[in-house]
């Protein structure tokens, strides 16, 4: 149990996700001297679903990941991934660093036959009232054009299954919608995905329309996937931090004003609400034989439970299975 | 004149340009058929200032930038960058293809010695009541490192001329803010910005940082670049058209209500405006021997006369001098 804030947020999410799931069951990885006093006095049969499962270690996050991952013996993230392995657990969910997370669930893992490199990956809500599945966040900063076409394929399976969209759309971010756009991946990638009948590829799609809902799936690279999410978390929270506090604006600050500041911001909760990162946290390492489900590092309690939850939707969703599946049916082992 | 909507935009954008500025002369290239009719019965004293040059074509959109190029003769962004060149206009504002001003641009003017290809540049508004100068924003979605430190120096003369910010904080955009973070050009870049007494180097920044003023310039790709950008505008877009038509609010309309959202739009403009790209359209083509100002191909008239007046003051500003100076003394010719 590492991220930024250790068990202090991890176990009052894990009970959260206990009281709000019955069916559950937690195994907490980590230093049980620091997890147990945060059990104290709790829910029995709450209890009863959960077990401590000791580590000595939790990964660094000031070291390369090469080196970490040499250096993960005993650590949290490699007992946790080895339960996976194993069986005992369906599915991981870390707060812990995300390229050692990725390489060491990687190795420990393996990836899906077919994919070369898990992706990142999460949905986001749109403006259509649907959502829209993003990849890669961060996973992969180099990307050929066959890891993009995989990455729509995963993308594809995700949406169909997880955000609940039909013959779900498909589309390539880049820089601009005409066909002689962008970088050489990307002009390969379409013109793979353009010809196959089983992606409904629907072209280019330029970073203005993150939330507009035009595609369902977004695929692009690590670096530009980063960029885009986070560039829009960052321009949601501005947003909100003038709204909630407008400088300049306080002559006017009478009770009336007031109120009807608080009303627009309980519009704007009840609009925005899932754009919040803490409500929206939680990408899946998409493409291993099992589920691992990376939580922001700096997650609070809330969003953390929302990781776990995102990780029990990927278990009963049977995303692995399904994406192995559509893999073998867009490109056939035979090529 | 060229762009989406061709002289209905840019000659009305140009009247309230000369306007606004008494000192501004305007030399307006296209047909004159079209052109003339839109200057009947207007203020003669401005018209005094206004010259048509003709111009048969314009630049083709549908097709490679490169093709475009060669067949550019005649066509009025080639006749309106000779002006330039020839020293009859000091600056060219085109809302024409960005891939073909870049290119034609390059061919006549030539870049500042060092410079190794122009960056599309511009100033966006930030939380602390200043600007962050960001490049590039799509000129070149392929950089090594030494054009990503060109663009640092560039970036760093245009804080401090047209954003007024003494010794400017420069930050490269990348995906985490550890020094093993991100692609290979932004860490070599990183290491040379870092030895540079120079230039005020803060080191790499994350795009949720966008808006918030942590940094004054703000150097990536054009890929990152224009992905950010574009990302930022469309979120921007989203919660306005949001907040101006909350759907399933309709019962809670009441007049109260409709005034609370008017007072709050009203606020959300005065807070928000400059970052609506209809306020700060106008990215400048920097690097070359000469002023080139790029609009939207969809800018409406406030949204061109916005980039004429970037135009106005890239000029006053001396900003391609200055580059060619602060180039010299950060990257000795010598080296």
């Amino acid at each position: 149990m590492g991220g930024d804030f250790g068990p202090r947020v991890t176990v009052p999410a894990a009970l959260q996700a206990l009281a709000s799931n019955p069916r559950l069951k937690l195994l907490l990885v980590g230093d049980p001297e620091a997890i147990s006093p945060l059990l104290a006095n709790k829910n029995a049969e709450q209890l009863d679903r959960l077990q401590i499962i000791p580590a000595e270690h939790v990964v660094a996050n000031d070291v390369k990941p090469s080196q970490a991952i040499r250096s993960s013996h005993g650590t949290s993230m490699r007992i946790a991934l080895n339960l996976v392995k194993s069986g005992e657990a369906q599915a991981c969910v870390s707060a812990g660093n995300t390229g050692v997370l990725m390489g060491l669930a990687k190795m420990m893992l393996k990836s899906i036959e077919g994919i070369e490199r898990p992706a990142l990956v999460t949905a986001i809500p749109n403006l259509k009232q649907q959502k829209t599945v993003i990849l890669d966040l961060g996973a992969n900063i180099n990307c050929n054009s066959r890891m993009l076409v995989q990455f729509a394929i995963m993308g594809a399976v995700m949406a169909e299954d997880v955000a609940g969209v039909k013959n779900p759309r498909v589309a390539l971010l880049n820089i601009g919608e005409e066909e002689s756009k962008g970088l050489d991946n990307i002009r390969e990638a379409a013109m793979t995905l353009r010809n196959s009948e089983l992606i409904n590829y629907i072209g280019y799609v330029e970073g203005n329309e993150l939330l507009t809902g035009k595609t369902d799936v977004l695929v692009c690279d690590g670096f530009a996937g980063n960029v885009t999410l986070k560039t829009m978390e960052g321009t949601i929270r501005v947003i909100l931090s003038l709204l909630k506090s407008p400088e300049g604006q306080k002559k006017k600050s009478s009770w009336l004003m007031k109120i009807f500041r608080k009303l627009l911001l309980k519009l704007i909760a009840k609009r925005f609400g899932h754009l919040n990162p803490d409500q929206h946290n939680g990408a899946t390492l998409l493409g291993l034989r099992g589920i691992v489900i990376k939580s922001h590092g700096a997650a609070n309690e809330n969003a953390f439970k929302a990781a776990i939850d995102q990780a029990v939707q990927a278990v009963e969703k049977q995303v692995s299975e399904k994406i192995a599946v559509r893999l073998d049916a867009v490109l056939p082992k035979s090529e």
